[in-house]
Order: C-alpha cells, then structure tokens, then sequence
C-alpha cells in the first residue's frame, strides 16, 4: 500500500546536494501499519469516561463567552451565568459524540494534498504555535514572517508533512494584521491544508474569505466543503476562554474543522497521575466536541488529547517521557471508544537539537503512533516545551517521520522477494553486491536518508566531522536556495492580495481575548 | 508489574550530583507490554520457513570444523568433506526445534540478577564488540582493558542494563590471555549473567572454570545450570567458521548458552530484500541450532537476527532505518513461529552522539521490542556499526532504555488515580501543584532522568549550555569516581586469581582461527 508512484521527488543529501532518486515512494496518505496498544485495561478506559462525564456534569466547565453559555444552555445544559459555570448532561455529550463525524475529508489546494481524517489512518504536522525560530547561523530569536515563510516553504517541500499549520508566530507583522499576512504566505507557497488562527470572529472570517478566494469556490461550496482547521486549546483545568469558544462557533457554522486539544501537563494544569489526566483531558475534549455539535450538528471536529508530566522538582513541562507515552496510549484508547479521528502530539523539551531532543520526540512519535493517532502534530521542529521551533531540528525529525511512512509502505514478500535463486547463485562467505537479484532492485530497495551519514570514521572526519545539527544546516539551506515555487495562480493572488490590502485599510482585525 | 520495590536505588542528575529517591521501580526482569507487531501476513512467514529449509537441504551450509561436519553427519545431514559442504535435512531441523529449550533460566551472581529468557520476557544489553571505546575527554581510541573496566562498572551501574557482555575489546592485552583479564573484570565487578568469547576450546574452557570459581559451583553443578552465553555469529552467506562452530559444540556440551545470530547486511552478505535476508539468516539461525541440539538435546541455545541494509551507493552499513525496522519485526515472526526465545538488535552508525546517533538506536530498539525480541543487544553505546562503543552514548541510550522499562510497568488506574475529588478541589483556571492527591504522590509519579535537561532556556544557558552529549560526560564520570565495588568474596578473588597465574605461567591460551 502506499507505493503509488511519485518519480520525481527530489530529495537533498546530507551535503546539500540535490539529487533525484526514481524511488516510488509515496508519503501522501499514511494508513498506520501497527494495531494499536492498550496502556489501560478496557474496563478502566470505561472507568476513565464515565468520570469525565461525572466531571461535566457535576463540575462542569467554566465558559467566559456569553454566546457560548447561551448556546449550552439552550442544548439543555445547567448555565449559572453568575459563575459562568456551565454542567452538561450525559445525554448531551451522548448526542454529539453520535453526530460528530467518523470520517473527515479535508480539501487542499491540489487533489493529490487532501486528507481523509478517520482512525486507521495517519497524518503528521511538523511543530507549531512557538515564539521563537532557531538555527544554527542566526540562532535563537523572536520568529518573524521570514521565518514563517521559511518554514512554510520547508514543511511544502517534506510530503511526510501533510498540513500547513503555524509553526512560529510571525512576530514582526502587528497582531491587528498578522492573519492576513500567515495565510497569504501559507496559501501562496503551499498547497497543503491550511490551518487558520481562532482570535476572534473579525480574524476567522477573513481567514475564511482568503482561502475561498484562493481556492477560487464560491461561499456555498466553501461552507460545504472542508478547506481549513483550527487547534482549540483549552485552558485547563476545566476552562474555556473567550477566542477559544469563539473559534469553535465560528468554525463549526462554517462546515470548517476544529481540533479540540486539552493541554493537560500532569501535576500543573491536571492531576498528577496519568489516568487523572486523562480523565481531565477527556472531559474538556468532550466539553469542546459539544459545542460545535450543538452548534452544526456533523460539524467536522477532531477529538484531541496533548498530556505529559512536569519535572516536580522545577514544575518544568517535559516530554517524550515514560508518562507522556503513556498518556498517549491511554488517550487512543478514549478516542477508539468514541470513535472520532483524533489528534496526539509529539514533544519535547530540549533547548539544542542533540541525542536528548531525537530521543524525545521519537519516544513521544511512537507514544502517538502506537496510540493509533490520526493526526500527529508536533513531528518535526518543536523544541523547547514548544517556545521555538529549529531549522535544523526539523531537518532531523524529518528523518523520522519519513521513517514511520516507510514503515506503512507494504515489504516485498513474493517468491522472487525471497531470492532462494541468489541465495543458489552467491557461494558461502560470498556476497551479493554483484547478484542479478541485487541488481536489480539496489537503487529502490533502500530508504535514501534525508540527513543521516553513514560514512566510516575516517571519510567523516575528511569531511569536515559534522554531527547531524549541522549537516541539516546544508538541508534547509539548499532546499531554501531554490527558487520559491508559487502555487497560486496569478488571478487569484491579485484577488487575495486586493482583500488583505482592502482590509488592512479598514484597520484590520485585532484578536479578541 | 515489575513494581517490586528497590528503594535505595541511587541515581546521577545530570549536573553529575548523585541523589537519592525512594521511587519503587524496578528493571529487573522486565516482561514486554506491546502486542508484537508483524510485518509480512503468516502465509508468507511461513514461506520464509521453507524456503530456509529448502536453503539447509539443497544448498547447505560451508562448515569449516571437521568435528562440526562429523557431527551433522552422524546426524544425518549429507556432508561432502572436500567441498566442506552440509547438507541438513528438515527432519533434522524438526528434531533441533522440538528439542530446543523454550525457557531458560540463567544464573548470575546474585538471585536478583537471574534471568529467565522466554518469549514474552525482555532482556536489554549493553552495545558490544567494540574495537574502540570514545568519550568527550580522551577522544576516540583503541579501547584497552581499562576502558573494557569502566564499562563493566557502568552496565553494573545501571540496572536496566541486565548481563555483563563484551563491550568492547581489551586491546592492550594480548590475545592469549586477553579472556582472563576480561573475565575476570567481569567477575569481580559486577554480579550480572556474563558473556564469554567463543575463541576456541582452550578460551572457552577456561572462561567455564573461572566462572565455576567465581560462582563457587563444582563441575557438576555447573554443567546443570546455565552460568554463561556466548555469542555465535555465522560468516554470512552460508559459512560457519572454525571457532564458531567450536563454540557452539563446547557451549552446548557444557549445557551453557549460545545466541545464534547471523549478521546479514541486505545487499551485502545477504540478499538485497527483508524477506531475503530474513531467509538467509533464519536457515543459518537454524543450522547453528541444530548443532547446539546435535551434541546435547535440550541444550540452551537461542535464536539470533541481526540484519540490516547497506548504503547502496557507499556499502556502508546502515542502522535504524526502515528496513532495519522491518527486518526486526520479522525475524519476531519467525521466531514466534519456533516458539524459541530470541535475540534482536539495535543498532547505529553514526560517528558522534548526536541526533542521527538517538534516533538510529531508538528507531531500531522499538523495531526489536515491537517484535517481542527476548534479548536486545547493542541497546546502550553502540557506535560507528559497532567499531566503537561511546561511554556518553551509553549514558543517553540508557535512558531511552529506562524508559522502555517504565513502559513495561503498570500504570496506576485504581479509582483514586482517576482523581475525580483532585478535579472538584482545583478550580478552573487553577493548577494541581498543591492538591492533595498530587502532595501524596509527587514524588514517586514520574520517571526522574538520567541525563535529560528540562530546565527553560535562559537557565541551561546559565548553566553553560552543555548538550546531552556534554552532560553525560558528567554522569559516567561521576558513576566511576565512586570507589569501585567487589562482587567476589575474598577466597573465589584468590582462588580465580591463583588459576590466572597458573595458566599465565602454562602459556595461557591463544584464539583459535
């Protein structure tokens, strides 16, 4: 499976050269080849559901938007609007785990971009949401739009990477505008399935109206069509703030896609112990679900779960942790009761792209993996507990991550795969460099890395000794040093770029908090 | 699981300060949490099978041994003495894989350091075979009987890391009496399960009467008991030298154990496919089983896999790569299909402890468990393709090993760990820090590092911005200021002592080749 043609993909060595490779590989739509694994007895997930359900119903979360308190209420939930607390029945959660969908579509800007969000299936992000860039030449530094659009152009050129989501924020474009300017780059250097900011209505209806114009549908066909998504966090313990709700309103009335993903960190914001977490993590999750559900029934939503534990010495977050794998197993876990596709993420908490930040987001990639996740985020670049996103980390989680799509590519396991004929033919303590069997597949039999160096010793140490953070320098570099590829067609670029200019004179749109 | 308490466990931060904590973990003997995970459908497993079968009658093996040949033909197999050739018929194999044991249990220094290998079980080594040894302080080198000794302390150290096998070779002593200093570091620094070299009948005699000494056993009570392993490797393609084929011979009839594991490199030493090299190195597994079964019906033996691709361009060996991963997952299969314990393997070749290095070991490691591997080698140090064995990458990859073994243990679900009154005291919007149920549990909740730094970035710049790489120069440094520990009583220190001296004096006992 998977194997479907894509001759032309150009790859880049670890030297910064090009080169072009005939391997028929392809990494557009992963299906995840490994049964998932249980950390909790079924019993104790059912235990797990039933006290999150106990949590919104006698708990219940606070809700600081007036309109969404207003639209829980007349769903039949217990609003004091005093409190802002909102208590939601289990025949409410009930209702919207039936009508949220199973099955996704996602619409991009080219065919062979869209997605298929359903469990089974597996689509990784590279690290978003971080304040800062990093990089071994200009080093750490507030991101800006050259960074954005940077990193924009690096998760195009990685298929593994399946959306654009917003991996650093773009510092230097006032916040009244920034929106127009990360959605015109995304839109114009990327095909890809874009995420949009939730800061407020005046912020999503312009993201909205910028992607209508650049996939040229008219307002019905957007609305009925799923052509953008939004990360929900919740503020937990048990809050959802103002933008937050907002966005899950707005997105859900427009047919578009929200991903509710409790930030739970065991010990700070939840409970100390895994299954507490969860427990946490699953009730916001559901508390989030509901609204758009109550909103647009079928709305497009994507049950998210994002749980690891704090150092308890310093209350520093830490990730790809015994716990956190655990969390994330425990999550699909939830998520397969459901039913929904849902999201876990990656992580991790090293401040230099060494063997403690591979081992931390590969650890927590399984975690996710083996959870059976749907979306994978935070695959590739996301150090720091998230506050910077590297260059040259990205480069190196690349790796991974297309490891994981070779591991859901079908083997080769016929008759002829089995080679008794070279086995006959290379005589004992021979070799098979120069068998017709070899020979013939040697120049696709291999995953051709992306970093990596497998050079000896001696011919390393020719080359000048570099370790994997600065041969990636030479990747992002020379991917980078291609010319920018525009994927928008010159109308509509003029059209977008005429909304944002029209909007901008009107004052932009600030983001609501 | 695996909760037994260890309380006084002693643990290194990564400044290098040991501290104490009264977690109750324990890596003793770790039972593997993950449902194995094939990777080809039974049908082609099966396949697999008898085309190896079909490799042992009508291509056979090159045994270079006349005793070996004598052997296989007395048994049956055909054997043309001039070519060298044995031919093994599948009755013969039937009879080894009926007669081969499916548990065995291995003696070490200390009842808490025995062994049980079984399907199911999970044992986790040390990186070894090394000719160099590398840390940031000396550089890389030959490795010498002082380096041979630190790395015994270090395996020691750490529990997770489970027998005392080669690391790397004690190049400073010469190679007749090499075998005594390296035993003897073993015996009397540490009390693990030890390898021992399988360098021809005179070595392998006096490692089984060191031990016999060490362990304060008579003959009898050792030849009933497995006290020690060695590692067999096959000349792949279809060769089994004279010093191997001895050893499994001399191991067998001493009732010691032999890990059977062809190294085959796709498109290499084996063919270029998975499903081929898996072929090739199950027929060879298997051939060396028979013999093992041959001298001494239900003699310990297990089977070994080791297969990797090459770098088609270079031929350089590759490790972690997808078809590493792949290969692990179907000799898992096969070896399910024996029913017989097995060993499987990391692997690295990067030449530095940096990204690629992490990811390589991990990305195999978790091809090895998800295969149910029994034995995991090269789990911790293992550089360079096995030419070098990095006192800081033992430290990083034990963490990564660590954390396996936190995933092998149970996660608390009883009802308090679901925390519903934690969730009624915390208001939303709060944090968990000074909860009661986070107060009675803080301490023993999560997993405390080894060598992960999780402090932000302005205070590990602070603290001199020193990688993982840089920080486990600390740790091994601080593990081996401690004074050194004996694990021999004074009279078997004597008595092992007096026995070196004596076959020193004889000659000692050259590796036959």
């Amino acid at each position: 499976m998977n194997q479907a043609a894509a001759p032309h993909r150009r790859r880049h060595r670890a030297d910064g050269e090009p080169r072009h490779t005939p391997r028929p590989t392809d990494y557009h739509r992963l299906r995840n080849p490994f049964p998932p694994v249980p950390v909790f007895p079924e019993d104790r997930i059912e235990a797990m559901h039933r006290t999150a359900l106990r949590v919104l119903e006698e708990l219940g979360m606070k809700v600081l938007l007036p309109e969404a308190r207003a639209r829980f209420k007349a769903a039949g939930a217990l609003v004091d609007d005093a409190t802002q607390m909102v208590r939601i029945g289990r025949e409410i959660v009930d209702a919207a785990i039936a009508s949220a969908p199973r099955s996704i579509h996602l619409i991009a800007g080219a065919p062979h971009r869209d997605l298929d969000l359903e469990l089974g299936m597996l689509t990784i992000l590279a690290g978003a949401g971080s304040p800062h860039a990093t990089d071994l030449v200009r080093g750490r530094r507030p991101a800006t739009l050259a960074d954005f659009r940077d990193m924009v152009r690096l998760v195009q050129h990685f298929d593994v990477l399946h959306m654009q989501n917003q991996m650093v924020e773009a510092q230097d474009i006032p916040i009244h505008t920034r929106h127009y300017a990360v959605a015109e780059t995304k839109l114009t250097l990327s095909d890809k399935f874009p995420s949009l900011y939730a800061r407020g209505t005046p912020q999503v209806a312009d993201g909205f109206e910028m992607i209508r114009i650049a996939r040229g549908v008219t307002p019905e066909a957007f609305r009925s069509g799923v052509y953008a998504y939004t990360v929900i966090n919740t503020n937990s313990p048990r809050q959802l703030d103002i933008p937050m709700a907002q966005g899950l309103i707005d997105f859900a009335a427009a047919g578009q896609l929200s991903i509710v993903t409790p930030f739970c960190l065991m010990g700070a914001m939840a409970p100390v112990t895994v299954a507490g977490a969860l427990v946490l993590s699953h009730a916001e999750a559901l508390a989030g679900i509901v609204l758009t559900q109550i909103v647009r029934p079928g709305a497009p939503v994507c049950y998210g779960a994002f749980a690891s534990n704090v150092d308890m010495k310093s209350g520093a977050p830490a990730f790809g942790t015994p716990e956190h794998v655990k969390a994330n197993l425990g999550a699909g876990q939830l998520a397969r009761k459901l039913g929904l596709p849902w999201r876990s993420a990656a992580g991790c908490a090293a401040n230099v792209n060494d063997a403690q930040a591979a081992n931390e987001t590969q650890m927590s990639a399984w975690g996710a993996i083996l959870a059976g996740c749907t979306v994978l985020i935070h695959g590739a670049g996301w150090m720091e507990g998230g506050l910077t996103v590297g260059y040259e980390k990205l480069i190196t989680d690349v790796e991974t991550m297309q490891i994981f799509a070779e591991l859901c590519a079908a083997t080769p396991d016929d008759d002829a795969a089995l080679a008794f004929e070279a086995l006959a033919e290379v005589q004992p303590g021979g070799h098979f460099f120069g068998a017709a069997h070899t020979m013939e597949r040697y120049q696709t039999a291999f995953y051709p890395p992306v970093v990596a160096d497998w050079s000896n010793f001696g011919t390393w140490t020719e080359r000048g000794s570099k370790d994997a953070n600065h041969r990636a320098t030479g990747v992002w570099q020379s991917i980078l040093a291609e010319p920018a590829q525009t994927f928008l067609e010159a109308a509509r670029a003029e059209e977008l770029s005429a909304f944002i200019a029209k909007r901008t004179e009107q004052g932009g749109a600030p983001p609501v908090s």
